[in-house]
């Protein structure tokens, strides 16, 4: 791998103290880099810092597959958690659906269109259904058929499947099982959800009939990431559209379609991008 | 009263049959009346008819003081809810605050612009903060301070207030006091609450709070009637705000302020106009 | 055709007087229709009438093949432009398009889905890039390449084309030709296009580069009527997003795709549904 | 003044190369800053450096009065343009008005209610008819008739007038005179005018009836800072709201109103935060 053409991209929290700043940027200038992008956000009830800090890795001393290793001193003395990432090194995603094709095709055509630097490594799904969607764009397509009985040795062989394809994170395009405790072990901070409502209103099945009769004026969609509870994991993207009485169950199904495409389509540019980390539950998303 | 520059806006709804419309509309057109407006919606699962019919009363060959006379056989046939209001009588409000101001600036100053069409009968207070800011509007302030002993009493003289001041409609203008249910049944769908989450998320105390600590990326704010059940009433209006993770608790108290003064006044302005209709739990609102 | 599960709709204007809706009203019920929607307006300044009636066919004692007959006596009486539709007769459309295959792959994904009620007659190309697209939805391609020296020719074939094909009306689905006047005169508020700003801001080529160099803080998208004046036709619908200093021309142009394609089929819907009256180069959208 | 509790808050452009932040950031955690926030921006095209840094000046070895002076040779090394500001240190304004209260009314209230950390040093009319809601907020008024033959005379006034109060920014809260190019230069970027469109898009007089004639779906308002060129200036806040075919320009002006409150608001807020840097005609806005 070449420096060249690449960007660097260090995402980092650590307890807040001073000259954070000031070491990381030395670290990045001190080795001929020039540094693009730089966004930093201290929480400060907690005394946490973060930032996201961009460089060219044109001119810059230290070769990518030993930038790791370098970092890691300064790393440990603030304590940190981080990762550093690279713009010409696509993540890989895996994409679980079941049988609505409205959140697959957007993340395929973005894919395809240049728009998601991203390899589509699978498509996942408990039905046969969008096979032949997965094949128009030439993603591999894998069935996985769930029922009560074989849950926990199929979503072992996805597990093994999504290891081998050397997945970076989990897009669930509207897939209508619920992820077992130990699946969702294994990828923290890992798989991306859309839900449609705005959460945490509407919590568990069917949204929109419950949205219907509760008489509300809008409707959401929330994009977040996985946890144990339900529709409980941090929030990555979140919005709304209008509605009105004259809206029944099927009308606000359609107009969520809308919204529940671009919110995770919103959602997966940011992660690919490398602008989200995730800190007590909550993100921190550097847009 | 003449009937001269005047509209007149008849709200009605009841079962659904073949030639409601016509039937209305002939009894309008018929007694020389031109109709300026006509929104129309059937609920098809419950088959339920809802109107809101305007007309120029000029030219109108029955005065508005027999008009409700001469329609009740109309309506009977229909076994119709319906009301008929006049747009140069002004509906009275009577707006209850606490200490924050800024909802009641907004009313007021609406009223005093002359985008509100409405008296203000009066000014009601749990405390005595915001008589100045009555008084620079003219606008009657009436303190009944609230404590667990004397509540039901206070309630009591404000009702009988109320009624003396022939008080159309009730606006919770961020009050800090729960209503009983004996006071609320005083004036069903007549009192207007401003609630500062889009609900049903943070239903209750300190909704940004709970927005803060559950990480969303939209706050809200929502307009609804007052029922029994907290915060579970009619919903009216709703609007939203995007945040992120650099606002603090304060900071989305600061953004909501605005949504809050917006979304009320919305509220108050379809109710002023008479463009709300509520049928089992849900609005309908002829926007 | 059978009257049975059809909804007619009528849209209709006309010099505005008293016993418009009456009158109208009557014509249907009297006739054993049921009417389901019905939305009126008075334009106040030039005293015009519009509405748009929809009823239910089901027990309607005209056949839909004698409506229009039956209908235009009161039709001439009122000096009225109107039409009738029914819900079960699907709209047939003509798409144009160039390279950018956004804008198709909305239209033919939500016909595909049932979304969008309609036929779709051809897909019209100067290029032939698009092909493919069509043909994986089973749309009728044609491809007429456009040069200075052939395109009164090739319009002319297109014209017939489109008569051959019993098209209502035609999508510009980002056609980056101009339509001859001569086009556009065959097709009188029947040509529907998208332009990536929020008209009459950046008229032309190029609005991203445009708003990029101005520096505005959102950007639009428009779609409208084709008239013979550029980008000055009747607006359907407006939309827009917000931007920052952040972003490139190459991001709003990304960001754009996602509200040219939504915008355009919002207007394909209302179109569709027979919800938009044009009127002195305006639109009533009976939304 | 005291370096406790205050914030420095540097601003600061200059061409890009390598080690800015580097310098920049040692500067100030080598005098014993904690850094608190900090957004910075490569502008990719021209190759020119932003950024926005805020410090806790609590611990901070150099005193606020030294500080400019320290920090000027490294900025004459950069060959920049710069100023620091203290959270302390309030901005002073003077708002220019005419007849139109609300967006005087909006500045006045949240600088009452402690969310504009501003000091009003005037309010100045070219009439009387807000002096009483000037003086309801404590806020100096000012009387400056201007008429064809006296408006340089007039200007010249205000001119010293401003100077003599030590004003830091002048905010147009629609005012309804152009100020001369001898006045604007006298204030580069520090002149604030709300616009009632979203700008390009109807510029000069009456942009609500130009909006209400073509017939556009969303009106908008935009926030900029003056120049020579009328309507021309950098943005920096714009947003809409959407309208149908059933507003008259009465009602735009209406529900413009609501409009032109917030986003002058929005506009002062990031002023007052110091979050706006001025480059070539456009705002970078760290918001």
């Amino acid at each position: 791998m070449s420096n060249d053409n690449s960007t660097a991209i260090l995402l980092l929290s650590c307890p807040d103290r001073k000259g954070l700043v000031s070491e990381i940027s030395y670290f990045v200038s001190n080795n001929g880099g020039n540094i693009t992008d730089l966004d930093e956000y201290v929480d400060q009830e907690e005394k946490v810092f973060f930032i996201r800090i961009a460089w060219d890795m044109k001119d810059f001393r230290i070769a990518a597959d030993k930038l790791h290793e370098t970092f890691t001193p300064l790393a440990n003395k603030f304590n940190a958690d981080w990762e550093i990432n690279y713009s010409n090194v696509k993540p890989r995603l895996a994409v679980f659906v079941s049988k609505y094709d409205h959140c697959l095709q957007e993340v395929l055509w973005r894919h395809k269109i240049g728009e998601f630097k991203t390899d589509i490594a699978a498509v996942i799904s408990n039905h046969p259904d969008l096979e032949s969607l997965a094949e128009h764009y030439s993603a591999p397509f894998y069935h996985f058929p769930i029922a009560k009985e074989n849950k926990a040795e199929q979503e072992k062989k996805e597990i093994e499947l999504l290891y081998e394809l050397k997945v970076d994170a989990i897009i669930l395009a509207r897939y209508m099982q619920i992820l077992s405790n130990k699946f969702v072990a294994e990828f923290p901070n890992r798989i991306i959800n859309i839900h449609h409502s705005f959460l945490p209103a509407f919590i568990g099945g069917n949204p929109y009939k419950q949205a219907y009769e509760r008489g509300v004026k809008i409707i959401g969609a929330t994009s977040h990431f996985v946890t144990d509870n339900l529709d409980e994991g941090p929030i990555i993207v979140q919005d709304i559209i209008p509605i009105s009485h004259r809206d029944s169950t099927k009308d606000l199904v359609r107009k969520g379609r809308d919204l529940e495409r671009l919110v995770l389509a919103k959602a997966i540019h940011y992660y690919l991008e490398h602008r989200v980390l995730v800190h007590r539950g909550k993100t921190i998303i550097f847009a």
